[in-house]
């Protein structure tokens, strides 16, 4: 086996940077025609790690032209209180895009106040009939993070009709929402899980492997074909062996796949940058009618 | 190879019949209880195939409790027309199960009506927030044919956890939901579709083939695994060889993977009459709050 890194590999924050800019271009042109790209968040209780990311998002969004809105609800507020200020800004014209923070206070049925969410200003995917949709080939707003893996494989130019695609990991955040688009694009999908008997039979069969099981180092270059596309979604913290120091590390063995695989996503600096342009990537959509 | 048939047929008649008969008694419980079973179902225009099944499925209802309710809009009917009498029935708490009857007159767009079915009485799973909610992990009114799917699996006792499933075709009718349902019951699954290069391969690997191509006899002997279960999903009609007369066969070529499934479903005789009854089960889970 090669030992030298020959992998090239996809950098998430340069893509994520690309997808920003034609996004620009894409709110310039509607603000031209008359149509105003805006996200209204919506934020509930003291949720701080919520308000630094509704913080970012904020930037992100005044950097390219977006409007963004933050609605805060105090932390006693109902599940009616929630759906209630949903069920307004679903009504409300002006308004094309929506996203709630999470996590909502304790109790609450996450799922059924998502749903609450009109389908064409659900820019997370969080409304199932979006995932859904997928299944019966019409196209919608689907999951970030599921967009961005599909977003980085192309760009490794790869022709995934036909291609063979494992996903490790069958969760519904990301193993499950991939592995319907990957369908859609009419790639072979295998959807693996913590039963499946022989996971690196079936990963060193594949063309895309993709990494999200949330288990740090789980594959490594012996289970990856030579000339693979491996694209890694975990987000693991643990502790550097040497330092102690907490770190960020993927599902993938970054240095010995890097032997292996022809395109490899790092973490941090892959899917990570990219999930985040592709909430503004639908925002823009919503925005555009599509 | 063996020549001689070993495979245990999967009888869906009997199967199905067994369902209905579950099913009358929860009807006549939910009946004690106080709470009638009802199915809406919605037919437009001159659809002579519709009246047909309308009628079949009339009957099937008187048969095991269910209150069938048939409403005929006229060949002339508009879009609003339709989606107007939909959420006249989504309103009426009196009315637990709805379906409408393909085809709608031309030009009409058959997925936005359909999504306006609410999902919670949507029996025939055709609004996509209900498989949507089973990627996600909920408990939903899911397609009856990928439902049909699954309760032939169930009936041979194979353990879908950890086994590995192949689904011949990815349409949107049935492969894709059936794969769907198969990573919800924590299988390894594997998608494949026309572009697939070497789909023996992967069929032989398989602990269960779901054959859903619409090719008749593509899944053949030297195709399966020894011991393997064989679900055919496949429809077609084709002429008879020796009489030329027309007649219904399946994806699977049944002479040769007899002598090698353990487990084999017909055509017909084996999703075909499941389905039926999965639509009657969806209605009496949909009156019953599931």
């Amino acid at each position: 086996m090669a030992t030298t890194p020959i992998a090239q590999i996809i950098d998430g924050r340069t893509l994520a940077g690309q997808v920003r800019g034609d996004l620009e271009r894409e709110v310039a042109d509607l603000r031209d025609a008359g149509f105003a790209v805006r996200l209204d968040a919506v934020i509930v209780g003291d949720n701080q790690a919520g308000r630094v990311y509704a913080g970012n998002q904020a930037a992100m969004c005044a950097a390219i032209g977006i409007d963004y809105h933050l609605h805060e609800l105090p932390g006693e507020s109902s599940e009616a209180d929630i759906t209630g200020l949903l069920d307004d800004l679903n009504a409300d014209e002006a308004v094309t895009a929506i996203m709630l923070h999470l996590p909502l206070p304790e109790g609450m049925d996450t799922a059924r106040i998502q749903a609450r969410i009109d389908a064409g200003k659900d820019i997370e995917g969080v409304n199932p009939a979006n995932i859904g949709g997928v299944i019966y080939g019409r196209r919608t707003l689907v999951p970030c993070t599921a967009l961005a893996v599909m977003r980085l494989i192309e760009s490794t130019g790869i022709k995934l009709a036909g291609a063979e695609v494992v996903c490790v990991g069958a969760s519904t955040i990301v193993g499950r929402p991939v592995a319907v688009l990957l369908m859609e694009a009419e790639a072979t999908v295998m959807s693996t899980n913590i039963h499946t008997a022989d996971l690196a039979a079936h990963t060193k069969r594949a063309d895309v492997v993709i990494a999200a099981a949330g288990v740090p180092g789980l594959v490594t270059g012996d289970m990856v074909k030579p000339g693979a596309v491996v694209i890694d979604v975990g987000i693991n913290r643990i502790a550097d062996e040497q330092t102690g120091q907490s770190k960020t590390v993927g599902d993938v063995d970054f240095d010995s796949v890097s032997t292996v695989a022809a395109h490899l996503s790092p973490v941090p600096g892959g899917v990570g940058p990219m999930t985040v342009a592709m909430l503004l990537r639908n925002t823009v959509a919503a925005a555009d009618g599509r």
